[in-house]
């Protein structure tokens, strides 16, 4: 795309769908629980019915993809089954099930003058995603832009090309036959790299931008984009036993935050342990870590406590910001629990860190001394997410302080708007 | 500077300032409200004991800008008094008595599987602030972000130095005598517009960066940030007389939003008269902006409606997007509610619109159709402000839609963490 000729095209093609989307927008804000509900469950209706469409783009898209030798990881991640399908179809369906998130009352009250005064939860308006190849993201981002009355332009990895278009076809029908707008939902896959970095520069038609992915798209998105976005997904989450910490809820906590699944964002990649506990909890953590296949690169102080047996390798200053997304983990003896916070304040991501303890000082030390989205008490660090925290539907983690911080589900799709009530006041 | 010595020493002297600011941030996010109320009292003790310093330090910087040739509205705002710095020591005190910010639990419950959630207010961490040639904003920053627990990063106009030197200065030496960290207050005023390019870019050391000022700063903060920026106070607001509008609260409500204070972001600059009503109310309208001062730039429906003796310009297409800041306004005669609408919609900049009415569907089509921070029905668009809602204090006015929108108080500078407490729970 480097024909300034094409550019303009998918320059002035990708503003048209903005466009559209501003236009589709006006209509779903006002649109009742009932008119997104029922859009919801013929979406569901829609990817049901029509299974063996999607699942014949997807086997192209998959074709494609392994000739092309996309890791296996990412091939899972690419794959539609009749089951998977099934599953976002419920999704959807529990999307409807959910409280409407517009026109919430925030906050309100009487001003001295008279006037009444409140705060009114609204859409944002028009929601731009842009994530990588996994078609189920699709319908996921379709579900909760449309119940929190947003519009929403989607561009998706171009591994999933065929998938997210035969998606996006089926679920605008859906919407179509619900009495909504087509342009509600769209997609600008077609238009490649040159159509994102439009969507990223369409201030004042694109309201928010989602980026979901990897650290590469994140700081495209930050360096380019003028629309606001949120960051999301960056994760070095890390475990931290405190003196104090018993074995067994150590091995349990440390496994889980690691290996329970280690291709997302709130997995734990780097394990700091309390010098007074490693000759304690340390070897039977490490065994249980080598156990679940992890692989363990380890400081010299950690490195002596391996039980026999136990492969280690020595961690580089490199180990301790990776996120490793694999299992791998680094592991750390420190001195105190400052030590563990100062390590984490240098090296985190602010997403998410646990620490085991029985002990209520080191619990309030490291909430206070941290500046994370979210921090585990005696608990998984796999528990940041919108479906466990009870936010019914996650389009992302928020990593950024602005706005969203941690799971964000519809309460986070929508503004504000302040109305107030009067009978003539004026300012003196 | 485009000595690349010089730039380069910026550089490093404005990231040195940032990583001060981060380290008083760790001091300032677990202070009680005892230690900020401490330190807000003792930052107005101050400002009264010097204000001798402050007043020889800001007639510096008047008579400079007085020779240098600047207007009578830019120079009244520059000015310090006796009475400007007083009322500036109450401000401080009046912030002392407002609630904590931080610390609020916001939202909480139990999940199934026992774990007890719990989301909490914290300081967002180093504030930056770019903003124009007003010596008695750098006092409102510094006592917001102190009451809610941030470290502020002061960018104060260039014609204000020697006064906001002064003033930094001092409240530094309270911020010290009341035991909290110097850094938790600085000012890069000396490194010139460089020193305001890297605070833009400094990334991950600056946590949140709010631009108060004229469309020019906001475009360049928009343009050239990398630190998640809060746009504020671009004001194209709207007065809207509905068919049924009664002729003295249209009189009343037009002149107070336009004509009450001018140079201000919540001031309306454009009238719209529904057909309906133009006969009834504009001539009376008119007189009145008239007698105010006020010069009209008119349509030709709003032309043959001004009483005899009332001078009036023709419109052009410019004026309806004009955010005057003076005693000038454009007027329009709309053939519906719904033109109005769509008028403010294409020119208006989501900050304040006014409707005046009698009629309970038109408030609701007002309401629905519009897409603005705050809706003043039958009231003047001068009350979206932070003071007149009642949340106690401002730091500015946001037009945009992520975190903050309308009046920002105390609670828009912080953000949250999740906290969830277990006994040891893991994901299956």
């Amino acid at each position: 795309m480097t024909d300034s000729g094409e550019t303009g095209g998918t320059n002035e093609a990708v503003l048209e769908v903005c466009r559209q989307a501003k236009e589709a927008s006006k209509v779903l804000a006002p649109a009742t629980r009932a008119i997104k509900d029922a859009a919801l469950h013929s979406m569901a209706d829609a990817l049901l019915a029509h299974a063996g469409v999607i699942l014949k783009a997807n086997a192209k898209d998959c074709d494609k993809a392994a000739k092309a030798g996309i890791s296996p990881g990412l091939l899972d991640r690419l794959t539609l089954t009749e089951e998977r399908i099934a599953k976002a179809a419920d999704a959807l369906r529990d999307l409807a099930a959910l409280p409407d998130p517009v026109g919430r009352i925030r906050r309100g009250w009487s001003l001295p003058n008279g006037l009444r005064l409140v705060q009114k939860s609204v859409p944002l308006g028009v929601v731009g995603m842009i994530y990588e190849a996994r078609p189920n993201v699709t319908v996921d981002v379709a579900g909760l832009a449309l119940k929190s009355g947003n519009a929403a332009i989607l561009r998706g990895g171009s591994a999933a090309v065929a998938s997210n278009t035969a998606i996006v076809e089926i679920l605008q029908g859906a919407l179509e036959e619900a009495g909504l707008p087509r342009a509600a939902l769209q997609s600008i896959d077609a238009h490649g790299r040159e159509g994102a970095r439009v969507l990223m520069t369409a201030r004042g038609l694109v309201d928010v931008l989602v980026p979901r992915g990897g650290r590469d798209l994140i700081q495209a998105v930050v360096g380019e984009s003028t629309v606001p976005a949120i960051e999301t997904g960056e994760g070095n989450c890390h475990v931290y036993l405190d003196a104090s910490a018993p074995v067994e809820r150590s091995v349990a906590i440390t496994v889980n935050s690691k290996a329970q699944r280690v291709g997302v964002c709130n997995a734990a990649e780097t394990l700091l342990v309390h010098r007074e506990a490693a000759p304690r909890v340390l070897p039977p953590v490490l065994q249980a870590l080598a156990d679940a296949g992890v692989t363990l690169h380890v400081d010299p102080k950690a490195a002596v406590l391996a039980p026999e047996g136990v492969d280690t390798v020595p961690a580089t200053d490199g180990d301790w910001e990776t996120e490793y997304l694999s299992l791998d983990m680094a592991v750390k003896v420190v001195g105190s629990l400052e030590e563990a916070v100062a390590h984490i304040r240098t090296y985190g991501t602010g997403h998410t860190e646990a620490i085991v303890t029985d002990d209520l000082g080191s619990v309030e030390a490291f909430i206070q001394g941290l500046d994370s989205a979210a921090i585990m008490v005696n608990a998984s660090t796999r528990f940041t997410d919108g479906g466990e925290f009870g936010l019914g539907a996650e389009i992302g983690i928020s990593t950024q302080k602005l706005h969203a911080r941690g799971p964000m589900g519809l309460e986070e799709l929508t503004t504000t708007t302040w109305i107030a009530y009067g009978d003539g006041q004026i300012r003196s």
